[in-house]
Formats: C-alpha cells, sequence, structure tokens
C-alpha cells in the first residue's frame, strides 16, 4: 500500500477510535499483547532476518538494539498492558463554567486524531508508540528504519490481529511500507492527515523533521544537560549527583554533558570529580569520563583542553565538558547560551542561589541538589512517555498520554445569541 | 534599526520581564494605559499622516479600521487596565507531587519568552497585543501593516514611554521599524530569537505565517463555522440563533457561513430562513443576506445556485451557504469535510443527536442550541484574547492570558539519584 493510502484509512479510522469507551481500549491493549506475545516465534524470525541484513552494515551498538528476544518481547508485552493501567486521558472535563447568560462551558479533554512517528532501529518503539497513541485515543502510522522494518512489520501484524479480535478497526495501528526517505518525507508534509509528528531518534532525524515538517511537529530529546556545582554546594552530594548523571547511562538524553563548577570551591571540588570520574573508575575496571576541561578548570585537574564545539555538544558517551564560572548569575548565562532547554541541575545549600537558578534557568527541567537523570515520563510519575519534548509549546519534558490529546470547548445553551 | 537588532534586545530583556512580579507589572500597564491616554494628541496625529497616506489605496472598510479617535484611544486604555484586573498567568503551581524517593516536583507556568506578532491595519492592536503579551511575561516584537505604521509607533512610544517611568526596560515593546515584506519573513524565520510567532489579520496573512513559519506559530482565524438544523430543532430557536450567527457581525471569524438542514424539516424551515434573513431584513432596511443554495434547497426556496466553492468559503459577509442533509451524521460528516474547525452549532432538543454532533464535530468549540458568535476569550469568561487558535497543538479556540505561557518542571531534591 501507498504511504498516502495508509494515511487516508489512518484519518477515517480517527474518529471511531476516539469514541471508544476505556474499557474497550484497555480491552484492546490486552488483545494485542497477548497477540505479541503468541507471536513471539514470527517476530523472532523476522527480527533474526533484519540483523542478518543488517550484519557489517551497522555498528554493534545499533545491531544490539536491534536485537529481539523471548524476554524482550515480552517485556514488550507487558509494557503495553502497564499503559492499559493508566488512566483514560480522554473525555475529562478538564474545566468547566457557567457564565452569567446560562450557556455551560466545559473544556474537555479529546485525541489528537492521528499521530505519525518516525523512529529508527528499535523494534520495542514499534509496540511502545502504538500503544501511548491507543490509549490516548489516536490512530498511529508508523514509519520504522530501513534495518527493523521486518521486525516492526511482524510486530504491527501482531497488534492489528489483537484489534481484529476484538472486532476493532485494524487500521488504528498502521505501518508505513515505504522505508525510503521519501515515505519520511510524505509524513512530515501530510497537511490534512498527520495531527501530530513524533520523530524519535538521533538528534539529525530531530532535525530533519522540525526543518522541513509543515505538519505540527513534537521536537524531542536532544539534551545538552548541565549540572552547576555552587560555591555553597555539599561537595560529596555534588560529586554523588554528577557520577550519576554523566555515568549511569552516558547515551540518553537526560546524562550530563556539562559540568559548572563555582571558582570559590574548584580548587577543591575538581579534584574530588576527577578522583570519583576517572581514576575510582579506571581503577575498578570501568571505562574512565573524558574531561574536556576549560582554561581555568585546566589550571586545577589534569585532563584534555575543551575544543571550540565541546560546550555545545550532546556527547551522549563517558565525555564530560567542564567549566569554571564566578557566580550562580554567569552558570544562568552560559546555560542560556548552550544549552538545549532539557534538564539542569544545581547543587547548592544556599537557598538564594537554588531560587536565582531555578527562576532564570529556562528548561524543561530545572533541578535543585538531583540528577537531571530523573526527567522521564516513568519518574516523574506519569507511568510512560512518548518522549522528551524541549520544547515550549503544547507539552514540555516528559510527554505522557495527557500530553497526546488536545482539547475542545462544548458549549450547551438554550438558544442564546449574542 | 535593523529587524534582527530588535530581536535580539527583545531577547536580551526577556528573563527580567519573567520574573517581574504581579504587582510590578500591574503598575507598569496603568502607566501605560496612561501615557497611551496624554500621548492622543501626537497618537492622531499620526493617524491623520497614516489616513492621509492611505486614502485612495485601500478600500472604505479598511480606512475605518485605520482611523483613531479620543475614543478609540480612551478605549484602548481601558483595555489595557482590564487586563491588568486579570489572574497573572505566571508562577501558578499547576500541578504538584512528591515521589518516593522524595523529589518534590512542580509543574510552574512561566512565560513563553519572545511573542512576535504579525498584524494589519488596526493600530489598537498594538496595545492590545503588547498588554497581553507583557502581563503573560512575554517580550512582544509588534510588526503592524504599513498603512498603519505611524499609528502604531506613536502607540508603541507612548507604551516604551510608560515602562521607563516606572523604571523598566522599554524594550519590553518593541515595534519592527521594516515594514515591507522582507521583516516579515525575518520574524517567521528567526529560530532562536522568537518563542511564538501569532498572525492577527486575514485568511493570506495567516496561510504565509504557518507555511514559512520555522519558529512555532499558532494559527488563528480562520472560521468556516456550521449550523446544523437538526430533524428535531426547535425551529425558532433555529431561526434566532442563525439569524444571530450569520448577520449581527458579518466579518468576525465566528460568524455562520453555513446551514445545513436535515430534510425533515427542511421544507417548513427554509421558507422561514429565507424570511428572517432576507425578507425581513429587507422590508426593515437592512442589507439581505444572499443564500447560495444546494440543489435540494434550491428545490424549496429560491435564491442563488452555490458554486463550487461556496461551501469552502470564509464569506465574512452577507452570505450564507445553505444544503440539506439526511441525517447528523451527513451533517458531522460534510463538517469534517469543509470546516476549519473553529466553532459549529447544533440546533436540536434531542439529546441522542446533541451528543452525537457533540462527539462527531472535531472543532475548538463545539455548540448545542447557541449561537456560533459566543466563540470569543471574553464570552468564554477569560477576560480578553490574542485571538482564536484554529489549530490543536498547544491551545484551542480563544487564546487567553494562561495560552501564552507555557511550563516548566522544578524538581527539588536532597542528593537523589537514580
Amino acid at each position: 500500500m501507498t504511504t498516502l493510502d495508509i494515511l487516508k484509512r489512518a484519518k477515517a479510522a480517527a474518529p471511531s477510535l476516539s469514541g471508544l469507551s476505556t474499557e474497550r481500549k484497555n480491552g484492546a491493549i490486552e488483545a494485542m499483547a497477548k497477540e505479541l506475545e503468541t507471536s513471539a516465534e514470527a517476530i523472532l524470525e523476522a527480527n533474526a532476518r533484519d540483523m542478518d541484513a543488517a550484519k557489517g552494515h551497522i555498528s554493534e551498538v545499533m545491531l544490539d538494539r536491534l536485537r529481539l528476544s523471548g524476554d524482550r518481547i515480552r517485556a514488550m508485552a507487558k509494557g503495553m498492558r502497564d499503559v492499559a493501567k493508566l488512566p483514560d486521558p480522554v473525555g475529562c472535563v478538564l474545566e468547566s463554567v457557567t457564565r452569567p447568560n446560562g450557556l455551560k462551558i466545559e473544556k474537555v479533554s479529546v485525541p489528537l486524531g492521528v499521530i505519525a512517528i518516525i523512529y529508527e532501529s528499535r523494534p520495542n518503539v514499534t509496540s511502545d508508540a502504538a500503544v501511548l497513541a491507543f490509549k490516548s485515543g489516536n490512530v498511529c502510522v508508523l514509519r520504522s528504519g530501513k534495518e527493523a522494518w521486518r521486525s516492526a512489520d511482524a510486530v504491527t501484524s501482531a497488534l492489528r490481529r489483537g484489534l481484529r479480535r476484538v472486532g476493532l478497526c485494524e487500521d488504528y495501528v498502521n505501518l508505513v511500507e515505504d522505508t525510503t526517505r521519501a515515505s519520511a518525507n510524505e509524513l512530515m508534509t501530510a497537511t490534512g492527515y498527520v495531527d501530530l509528528l513524533i520523530p524519535r531518534g538521533g538528534a539529525g532525524l530531530i532535525r530533519a523533521c522540525v526543518e522541513n515538517a509543515t505538519v505540527p511537529c513534537l521536537e524531542t530529546g536532544t539534551g545538552i544537560c548541565h549540572v552547576y556545582v555552587d560555591e555553597f554546594a555539599d561537595l560529596e552530594k555534588a560529586v554523588r549527583i554528577i557520577v550519576n548523571a554523566k555515568t549511569s547511562r552516558p547515551s540518553v538524553c537526560n546524562a550530563e554533558e556539562v559540568c559548572l563548577v563555582h571558582q570559590a570551591v574548584a580548587a577543591r571540588f575538581l579534584p574530588m570529580l576527577k578522583k570519583a570520574l576517572v581514576d575510582d573508575r579506571a581503577s575498578g575496571g570501568r571505562r574512565p569520563v573524558e574531561l574536556r576541561l576549560d582554561p581555568r578548570a585546566a589550571g586545577i585537574i589534569p585532563g584534555k583542553a575543551a575544543g571550540e564545539r565541546d560546550f555545545d555538544t550532546e556527547f551522549l558517551d563517558y565525555i564530560l565538558a567542564v567549566g569554571v564560572v564566578d557566580s550562580v548569575e554567569e552558570a544562568v548565562a552560559h546555560i542560556a547560551a548552550h544549552s538545549t532547554r532539557h534538564s539542569e541541575a544545581i547543587v547548592s545549600e544556599n537557598a538564594e542561589n537554588q531560587e536565582k537558578f531555578v527562576r532564570g534557568v529556562d528548561s524543561a527541567a530545572v533541578y535543585v541538589n538531583a540528577s537531571t537523570r530523573f526527567t522521564d515520563g516513568g519518574e516523574f510519575g506519569l507511568g510512560c512517555e512518548m518522549g522528551i519534548s524541549t520544547q515550549k509549546l503544547h507539552a514540555r519534558g516528559p510527554v505522557g498520554l495527557r500530553e497526546l490529546t488536545t482539547y475542545k470547548y462544548v458549549v450547551r445553551g438554550d438558544g442564546q445569541v449574542r
């Protein structure tokens, strides 16, 4: 089927999905999860063919992302069931007012309609994105990366069988067949068919979508996250937070990329930081973090000199740019100039400086004495997420079920005129 | 000053405005309103020069939009003071949760930053847009139409004097000096400088912004609004609603453009409609509404045959397209295919059909037994509005102060790591 045909079917299916009861949706999610499990063999077979075709063409890291197993499929099914347990974000009366003229105005949450998701080589994104879209009453049009297409197709087929099994329209979940660049461009410009486009993947994909999309697009992901160690920081606490923010999972968007240290504590703190990130890790047989130092930091500890772009790079690796600043104001100004407005933290025991940082930093999540790694739908109590929005319109930070809805005003009267 | 210089100043000013207290903002609004009044003479003089230059080049309607008077300036000042009285949308804790690990997460409303507004020939939009942006903590960059630039400049100068008078930065309110197409394009593509672009004007301007903007843009305005007269309608009520929706102010976006009538009542209702919109108005010396009829309606009452585009046109005039449908479902389907998702109404005493319409119609405002003319910030109780959003992301329907803000998550801990 052509991408346009799929879009037409998706659009035609949207109204009936938007009116489904919570019970029917949850029943369908259970049926989809079960089909996923009973189709494990076929999915693994498709995945094996993806892996064979990809070997030699993509890196080991990418291959690992692509790989499915019985456990991973069970985890995907469990993930779907977890979403079934979350509250239905559709049909909530968000506000209600009766006006002096007797008009009763309700602001009611409704699905967006059709959500297109362009992703890369993780086959689990297929069921993950599909269930979030479905639970929030949206039809999804999935566009998987070429490497993972057979796996994605097997997963999608299972989900569609689940929908049919409970008597629902299988076009609530769709996978684009064309995996060339053309289909991505088609989704980006499908005005009238796509109500929201979400790119899930690397910075290149996101940039391409944001720059080229003429349909509404949600910018997710890129995180150049900062931790600022204030002159009034508890330095032990600062080390603990930075070790976590930098090394617990360097490849994710909420990992720290830049450390700023107040000059008053730099001489004491930087050696502690180097010990924790470099020396202790090396002696423990783990990969040491490569420190890239601005000139003032380099005057205190050994390390590589930071290059021109090192304070503007999402390393996603065991690399940390380190700079020394003279004040919390300078830290805030540096962050304004260099961050991607994802997550930033201050470590300080001083309430005034905490407040200056919290007010001054314009990012989706601003932390006081905690790791940036908490910017996550699950950690925020949303139960799940479609990604982390770094834009300001519509949704900021973790995009959960509620952020996949819009609202409409329902106004009931008895003949009122103006 | 070049547009880029103005944008740079606006961006630099944004952080200090975002932290202003409600009291300081309201005091500044009063000062700006007062300066507007005391500068009336200079503003009227600038307006007279705009009028002189425009005469012969633009229509009488446009000239009337351009014209200021002492009364209109006083009304502008009063409009500003009314906004001062509204609740401050910034700094509200929208949600708050303490997680099991002790992290306290607050979702706090914050300004967007810099809002650019491109408008046309109404000089009152200058103070109107400026005060809404200011009260919501946003710096505004105004781009007036060429015809109204001298008036807009005089108004902006007064507002900036008001800001200086209370010791605030005058760059909170800015007017672009260049009125060529270049400056509009510059605003549309000012990534990193403009957090939100709002076009206020005709369909052409809005389309140009939506299609060309690479900065976030709020689509406002175009309204092809429908009123559906159900088979179970109170026909007297339907006439009253349609007379109001069509004729109380045909030039605005919430005016009705299309009437759909159920076939079961068409033979009774259409003559009533024609009497009210055509005959009674003509005999009362008012301009009759031109009815453009689909073939079935034309079989019942006299009128012009509807042309191919008449069910897809925002007339903004004394013109109404009229069609006959077989069911509420057909009405919903027609609206899905032809409306701009602004405002639609059903007139019906039947709860089931009301519900089908309310659920099925995917527009910003859906009315039961009331006029579409109520889609308005004031009528909805928001106190004011920057326009009516017809998009689904971020804001739908009237864009009040709250819709000019975003939020950030403030997360306070005591050394938590993940």
